[in-house]
Parts: structure tokens; sequence; C-alpha cells
């Protein structure tokens, strides 16, 4: 039993889709987010870079008293592939827990994936498909907007950029026949509702953030650190960038994050 | 006279509007180039984040000899106003010689701005088209997306996506009746055609960063640093990020760029 907080980061807010499911999964847990605001979107950038900033955000959190470590993003968790960047406290990606359950889910075997440039590029939710089911076929999409149009707001279900923008990119995965669709990257789940009416309502759609919450719990679990308090947790979020534009933009991914306790720091 | 280099920076792509301008109307001049695309783009981050992004990017130019700076990036030209961040070479940012030409070649006094979410809030462009004329009449409009679908290369004039999201920023202008626009960020000038279109024929375009080259020519000749040469000059191009995708997006910028002299360098 261990009353230390669980660290999650982003390279912005897509993460706190994350923190959603992990308060709502493992309520009495204390939360410290970081997302790295000043210098959002990773996922078009190269991987060296991805690296330094992924190293940074972990040293960050590691400067508070944290049990494990959740890179609530799909760019990061994609360039660490089967990578563990710490090795004394256990850390999750969200690639190998959103992969786990969508080849559990699958009937047709046949699974879209969308992500960042960087993560598409990366094949790295195919290397952990495959790893699990060889015959599993594949269809991966980048969509280097839809990132920009979450953190922007561009958000409501009839928002018609947002709903052109993601009809082209999951054109090819819709006529591949999919019946599962990987949400490869944290921030996709705040756009949903246009997802699924493209997609149409046989696809099951996964959000990677909410599977690597679960998949946390079960590490957890087994290593016997869950948190034994009967209090609510507390969420702590840290930000690279200013405070206020976090509280504006978090309101699409957790309303309670824009009213919470907030401190921008530099990294 | 003077052979040493003019130093430009953006941060990212956009300011190579700028590097072209300087080339066809200082064409032995030696231009040294940084863009941080490492951290593109800045036009959504806070005031004092892209402050100290500047600052940097000046400190990374000034290591190499320069006899002038160029910030060809219409946010980080809007934080400073009419501070100037060196005081021993000239320097000029985007705003000053945008709204200067703009107030010469409007004759109804309508001036439209569009530019990033930072650079319209500043008011950095009313304030000096009003400086200029107090009755100038300004309409001006954040234009998020617009960044990074030109960094994206959502670039071609049928370009759906790129159409509607500059139809949206631009209503508001184009209901104003303005005679001038100011292309207020150095990105606009690559989706010109669509801006023209929707603004329509009797509309002056004006290109900050075309703008900066031609006051950056004058304020070398007042000051007699122009180089004295009969070779053409030479561009060295440096960004944060990795070299391959700068030769990648450059081509939609300046084609000559993407087959430069290019190296990448933390700042």
């Amino acid at each position: 039993m261990n009353h230390d907080a669980i660290g999650v980061f982003d390279s912005g807010l897509g993460g706190l889709t994350a923190v959603k499911a992990l308060n709502e999964i493992l309520p009495n847990e204390n939360i410290i987010f970081f997302g790295d605001t000043a210098r959002v979107p990773y996922g078009t950038r190269s991987r060296q870079t991805i690296l330094r900033y992924t190293k940074e955000d972990i040293a960050f959190l590691r400067r508070h008293p944290v049990k494990m470590i959740i890179a609530a993003c799909g760019t990061v968790s994609s360039m660490l592939g089967a990578d563990s960047p710490v090795n004394d406290i256990p850390f999750t990606g969200v690639v190998y827990p959103a992969a786990k359950k969508a080849a559990e889910v699958t009937k047709n075997g046949k699974i879209g994936v969308i992500g960042t440039p960087a993560t598409i590029k990366s094949g790295s939710y195919e290397t952990a498909l495959h790893n699990m089911d060889s015959k599993i076929d594949v269809t991966a999409m980048p969509c280097p907007l839809l990132v920009h149009l979450v953190e922007y707001g561009y958000t409501d279900k009839n928002n018609q950029i947002t709903r052109l923008a993601a009809e082209e990119y999951l054109a090819p995965i819709r006529n591949a026949g999919v019946d599962t669709l990987i949400m490869g990257c944290t921030h996709y789940p705040i756009i949903r509702e246009i997802i699924a009416d493209i997609m149409g309502e046989d696809v099951t759609l996964l959000s990677a953030g909410e599977e690597a919450a679960r998949y946390a719990k079960l590490c957890l679990e087994e290593q016997n650190l869950l948190n034994d308090s009967t209090e609510p947790g507390h969420n702590i979020y840290y930000v690279s960038d200013s405070v206020s534009s976090f509280r504006e933009n978090a309101k699409n991914f957790l309303p309670d994050a824009a009213h919470g306790q907030v401190f921008s720091s530099r990294i």
C-alpha cells in the first residue's frame, strides 16, 4: 500500500483523458499531471526531439513522490516502444494497453489506428498488435491536424472543419472494414462523437488513455501499490506554459482540471 | 559596407517568406536563418513563454556574425511591440513595416489584419496603425489553425479544409469592407491564392515578411551596412528540430531552402 501519487504526463492536454479515467476507476489515488503546453505538439516533431522532451518530462515528475508513471501520450509511447524509461517504479505508455484491448475485442481481426504522424510512422501499434496476433490486419492513418483542432476547441460535433478533416483521415480505415478503431492519441476522445458518427455504430472505439488507466490499475494491484486511503484522491496539475490558458482549454477535457490546483513550471 | 550576414528568425518556417524577399531585393547579402521547429507554433502560447523563446532565438543568431536581425514572425514582433531586443545592431520585426505600408496604400481607411491568437490579442497592428493615423478602422481576426495548415502542407488552392478555415476567419474582415489586408503572420503568403480568392480582387494583400525585408533594406542603406560584394549572397539555415523535416516542409516556402545548407542545432 502506498500513498504516493500516480504521475501522468502528456505533450499537452490530451493526457487529461487518462486522468479522468484514473479518477473514475481509482478514486482514492492522488494524481500529479504534467502537460508540456509550452512545447505541444510532439507528434509532428522528430524522434530525437520527442525522446529528449520525454526525458525532461519524466525528470520533472520524478522530482515529486510518484509510485508509477503513465506516458498518457500516444506519440511518446510510440517513440519509447517496448523500452521503459524508468526501472525502479512501474511505467506504462498507452500503446500496449490499447493494442491489448483491441486484440481482445476485435471479431473480424481488422483494426484501425489513428495517431500523430510520429506515432503512425513508428508502426508502434502494428508492432504491438502483431506481437499479440500476427494475423491481425491493421490500417493506420496519421492525423496531423486533429491534435490542434482539439487543443483549440474545434470540438463541437457539428464543427465542419473538424468533421471534414476527420472524414478525410478516416476514409481509408472505414473502407478497410475494421470493426475496432484505436484512438491512438489521447486527444481524440474529445471528438469521439464525430469519429463515431463517421465510423458507424458497428465499430468499437477504444481510447488509448482510458486503456492505459485500466492497465495502470492492474499494475498497481499486482505490485501492491494501491492507496488504501478512504478519502477521495487529489489531483495537482503542472503545465510548462501559462495557467490561464490551461484553465481555458482544460474545460473540454476534464472540467475539474479547469478549476483545480494548477501551477506553471519551466522544465 | 559590411559583409556580415543578416540574421532572420521565426518560430517555424514562415520566416522563409522574408528570406525569399531578401534574396530578391538584396541578392548579394548573406543570410543566416533560424527556425525554431522544435517548438513551433509560438502564436498560441503565453506572452511570457514567447518572450523567453525570442530571447533564446536572438542569442542563437548572435553567436554568428550578423549585422542586423529580423524577427520574421508576427507573433514575436507583436510581443516585442516597440521594444528592440538588441541595441548595437539594427533590428526589425514585421509589424511596423507592414502597418506602415498598409497606411500608405489604403484608400478607404479600412484595414484588415489576420494573425495568430497572441498577435491579435496584443493589438500590435492596431497600435502601430493608430500611431500613424488614428482614424484608420482596423478589423483584426485571430486564425489559430492557419499556421498548422501551412506547416503541414495543406496549401493547395483547392484544399477544402484550408478554404473552409480561411472563409470562417476572413468573413468578418470582408464584411467590414476593408480595401487592404495585412497577412500578419509570415506563414500566410503561402496560401495567398486562397486568401485572395476569398477577399476579392479589390483588396490589396500585404505580406508582413516581404514588407520587413523591404524595410531592412532601408535600414541597411541608411546605416551604410549593405554588402558591396558583387557575388550572389549565401543562405545558411538552422533549425531546432530535424533537418529532414525542414527539407520536406521548406519546399512550400522557398524551394532553394529545401536543397540548401541546413543544420540542426539545439538552442
